[in-house]
């Protein structure tokens, strides 16, 4: 696979072209960014960080049956993925309150969420992403009724296998992002990333944050925690936290 | 009918008990309120339009076999009302782009919304009435998934006939606001107002606001303007803009 012109530089990636037009060559960058990207710092080891527990992860999800986008970590910051068309949509799921959900209604922080909150943001850092209703999305032609219903489907799969994941790492999955895409053919197909950047993590023992909390909230390094995370996910994967070529 | 306690006192109405268990007796205030209240102004004869028009909304509605909370108006500031218990919901329905729609998604002013836009507000003062999403509404109890679907199907079969009524008066309905309560028996009936406190009117001739708006954006004297809604929708219903006793 040969690396192409770049698409698109990102918050967190940043995505080429290859010579075959169905896939991407994913760059994870070694930055993080907070409030939309008004806040950007550079953070060594990142990006290969992120890159290697987005792919452990995603590989997870296929062999228990939830296809993505995924197709091979090539090096300690790539990846190929399968190109698809993203919807213009932040997908979150919360199986405890957090964040802007314990401010916006007034909620008793980690209280239990059940079912699993599902909720959508339209992704524009101009709109400073608004959460976006059903037919607010239909209106505004973002989405398909039936696409929503089949991200529905897939994001409370992925919930499900996640927090199982996260479980067996003494890790307790608050909420986590998601961003999917169409294929050529329409079908919905999970894409993006899954990484302690898109995932609030809390550590069962200690209660610790072991996500970009850390970052947001200047409780310390980054790297550690999450070099942490990723230690934790290989060994429950039977996998190397390097990457093998 | 015997004017009982008062039961609770609002931004526009004051409700009093009644000696029957089932019915409000329901007073309209001469009173302005924006921005959730931080800011409140008296207004002569505001109590008096807004509950003839309410009444003769609510009597219309009935007629078009949309059941709703109103008994029967039984001075200028007061009509009887079914008693319900009040969803904390405020349920805004959409035909064109405005207001917080309009700022949220960067869209033109008055871009047809079809279909209408349906939203949900969780109506609380401390909290300043947040958006809230069907899930959301499921995980912190505040209705069942049955009563939202009803909730949804009134709403629609309001716009529709509301929709009529504001047309035949030369009028644009942009947006409005719904309350529903249930009964004893669980079902969901419309309640509260339908007036130019919670429509937004456009003159289709002029294109000048004929509600709050007037108030909200200090563009002039309100009592003309609900006197002018009032004089309209009485021509149209064949009624008197007082009250018959
Ligand atoms: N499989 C894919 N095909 C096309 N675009 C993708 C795919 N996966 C992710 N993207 C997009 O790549 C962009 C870069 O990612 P990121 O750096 O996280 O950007 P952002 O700043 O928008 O969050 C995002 O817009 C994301 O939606
Ligand atoms: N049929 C009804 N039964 C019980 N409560 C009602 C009924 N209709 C309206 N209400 C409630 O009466 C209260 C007074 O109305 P209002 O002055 O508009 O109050 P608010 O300041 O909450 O908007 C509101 O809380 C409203 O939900
Ligand atoms: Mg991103
Ligand atoms: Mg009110």
């Amino acid at each position: 696979m040969e690396k192409g012109e770049l698409c698109y530089t990102g918050k967190a990636k940043a995505m080429y072209a290859t010579n075959d037009p169905d896939v991407l060559w994913v760059e994870y960058l070694d930055q993080a960014t907070a409030l939309n990207g008004k806040r950007k710092v550079a953070i060594a080891q990142k990006g290969l960080l992120n890159n290697r527990i987005s792919s452990l992860i995603f590989q997870d999800l296929a062999a228990h049956g939830i296809p993505n986008h995924f197709i091979a970590q090539t090096s300690d910051y790539v990846q190929l993925v399968r190109r698809v068309t993203m919807l213009p949509l932040e997908v979150v799921v919360r199986n405890a309150a957090s964040g802007s959900f314990e401010r916006k209604f007034g909620v008793a922080h980690l209280t239990r969420l059940t079912p699993p909150v599902l909720e959508f943001f339209y992704k524009s850092d101009q709109l400073d992403d608004p959460a976006i209703n059903d037919s607010q999305i239909h209106a505004l032609k973002l989405a398909s009724p039936a696409t929503l219903t089949e991200v529905r489907r897939q994001a409370l799969r992925v919930n499900e296998r996640l927090s199982q994941i996260f479980a067996a790492m003494g890790i307790q999955l608050v909420d986590f992002k998601l961003e999917f895409g169409l294929t050529a053919a329409g079908e919905v197909l999970l894409a993006d990333e899954i990484s302690p950047d898109s995932c609030r993590l809390v550590d069962q023992a200690t209660h610790r944050s072991l996500d970009k909390d850390v970052f947001r909230h200047d409780l310390g390094e980054l790297t550690p925690v999450y070099q942490e995370v990723l230690s934790r996910l290989a060994t429950i994967e039977g996998s190397s936290a390097h990457v093998s070529r």
